[in-house]
């Protein structure tokens, strides 16, 4: 029997982020870059150029034509967030499975409309978080389930910030309204948004509430704001997400018998390998004077890129549903979904002046 | 000229924590334990034997005995904090020094009670937090007050859990209203809060707001919280504090600039030496995929025990007036001070329902 096919991707505009994942594209054992589109022909020719796209590429000077392609299973959708509604509709509309980047949408409405397009049409739909599908994460998964070692979660704190020059804070779409209008609660909090979820087992929280202090710019755009979590039986979580703060991206757990700590949680020092720590049981000597059983470094290794695999795991999904008449795996969408009503719930206290939002019934 | 004598130290009350101390006291250079006291004799005789307590230490049978001890310098009060109130003013009436357990009162209007007491009769507070005194919080200053690797302040987030057995939430003095009646909050949480008012220069934030989810017992003790602070001009902090959860003592700020981050704050790893990790101007490679400067280790000796470097301060400030006629320090006081208020504040906030707590003109 003949090995499936790789999975054909197109890649929906020539966003920075594109040139990572395109290259991740090329990396992923099952998947490869057929087509690229922008708005005009000239920019996509330079990109693939640029980024050593196959001589074979397609290039497309439009939206619509890329849609149109015939020999594409899937897109790759870097657009503004704003745009994420209307083309990601058009494209599950035409068959296409959808490998979205984050925020999904702006808001949860918008979404929920995307993720019916795909149902209606049978698509795969994924967001673009790279980081969930690094080796490293299963390895946290593991030991953030693990009674023994952690125990029962507490809290969780998680944070994303990185510090934006002149330039960003001006003419960057992540500072316009009409374009990424959820800011660096859209870009950067997504991520710490979502590694709270995880460490919850994608429990939505009861409430969230914005710490005051958030940062906004002239048109209302947050560049800066913090939030805290909480659930029914008491586990709290705290994120931060800045464009106006040193690069740090740290994710802490700490549950009854164990903590989890990770310094670089979205995007590893390095690309082959990725640490984290943990301590269990940790307590003092007699005379409080040192510990015992200190946190203690793990290292796994990392054979692709996270952005590779991230999209092996999404090609995957795509070749079980085109060569195996699987369904759509709805884990995806549903933790996007997940993320994005936490987005909008401490947007919605941000505007309200720290109001607490209540998620339950979401 | 002869060198001056050591300052004599006697120990109010034979708490769990006085064991420490007097060990540190006995290490310190320029400190001798002279008498301990216990409400029975054979309390404080069996304490003075099971801590090696020198020989010529006195023995005191009442608090009342060792406050009229006319051969002591300072004493040092590990009482519950609702009793500092009355031991302390006893202590500065009778013009002994005073090292003072933490939380320093059951709420400011006690301490300013104290602190008056103290002026009026000339003598030095400080209160027992250890951790300000290791060698290694001056390198983190130096770092945090660095323009060029730090930058200016943007967050800070510090915890400090840890998880009690049922014995102690049942009948160790800080789940009991009338002796620790802080809690969590006083104990666990006063660490964090001095955390956060260091990295700050100990500016008082604009206001304090707990978050939803803190955790009380039956007596309405604070067995686990949190809080976001905020200042005038956008800094933000979170603090987290709880019996409730494994080992964690963690502090992260965030800078314009760079990141510190230690994991041992309250106390270090090891006794002999402590370490941090700073970052500066961390960005990434061109296509996003590893960090160029990631963050380093940073390791400092320490010769004396924290506590002993504490006691030796302590000291050295009582000999200064006793010896120099200098004036008694006032920075102690105040940051002892400062920390109570937030202290309040948060209590305040968790008393109702998360109210932002305003903490401007204290």
């Amino acid at each position: 029997m003949a090995t499936d096919t790789p999975i054909r991707i197109g890649v929906l505009g020539c966003a920075d982020i594109a040139r990572k994942v395109s290259r991740a594209i090329n990396l992923a054992p099952n998947a490869v870059i057929a087509a690229v589109a922008s708005r005009s022909l000239e920019k996509a020719k330079s990109f693939a150029t640029a980024n050593g796209y196959p001589q074979s590429t397609k290039i497309h000077g439009s939206y619509e034509s890329i849609l149109e392609d015939p020999e594409l299973d899937a897109l790759y959708i870097p657009l503004p967030s704003s745009l994420h509604v209307e083309w990601a509709i058009r494209a599950a509309e035409k068959g296409k499975h959808i490998l979205l980047e984050k925020p999904v949408a702006t808001n949860v409405t918008e979404f929920d409309k995307i993720v019916a397009a795909c149902e209606a049409n049978g698509v795969q739909i994924m967001d673009g978080t790279m980081w969930v599908h690094n080796p490293r994460t299963a390895k946290l998964k593991e030991f953030l389930s693990d009674p023994e070692r952690f125990g029962q979660l507490k809290t969780v704190q998680s944070c994303f910030s990185l510090p934006a020059d002149e330039n960003f804070l001006k003419n960057n779409i992540r500072v316009k309204p009409d374009l990424d209008g959820l800011g660096a609660l859209g870009d950067a909090g997504w991520y710490a948004i979502r590694a709270t979820l995880l460490a919850n087992n994608f429990e939505l929280p009861k409430t969230a509430v914005a710490f005051p202090g958030a940062v906004l710019n002239d048109s209302g755009v947050i560049l800066s704001c913090g939030a805290a979590l909480s659930w029914e039986d008491g586990r709290t979580a705290t994120i931060y997400c800045s464009f106006l703060a040193g690069l740090a991206m740290d994710l802490t757990a700490i549950g009854t018998k164990g903590t989890l700590r990770v310094h670089d949680f979205i995007l590893p020092f390095k690309e082959t390998e990725a640490s984290f720590t943990t301590s269990t049981k940790a307590w003092f000597n007699d005379l409080v004077t040192a510990w015992v059983d200190p946190p203690s470094e793990h290292t796994v290794k990392t054979e692709l890129p996270q952005e590779a695999c991230m999209v092996r795991e999404f090609a995957r999904l795509v070749g079980e549903i085109k060569n195996k008449g699987a369904k759509p795996d709805v884990f995806w969408p549903s933790i996007s979904r997940k993320t994005q009503l936490v987005v909008d719930a401490i947007k919605e206290s941000v505007d309200k002046n720290c109001e607490q939002i209540s998620l339950v019934g979401q």
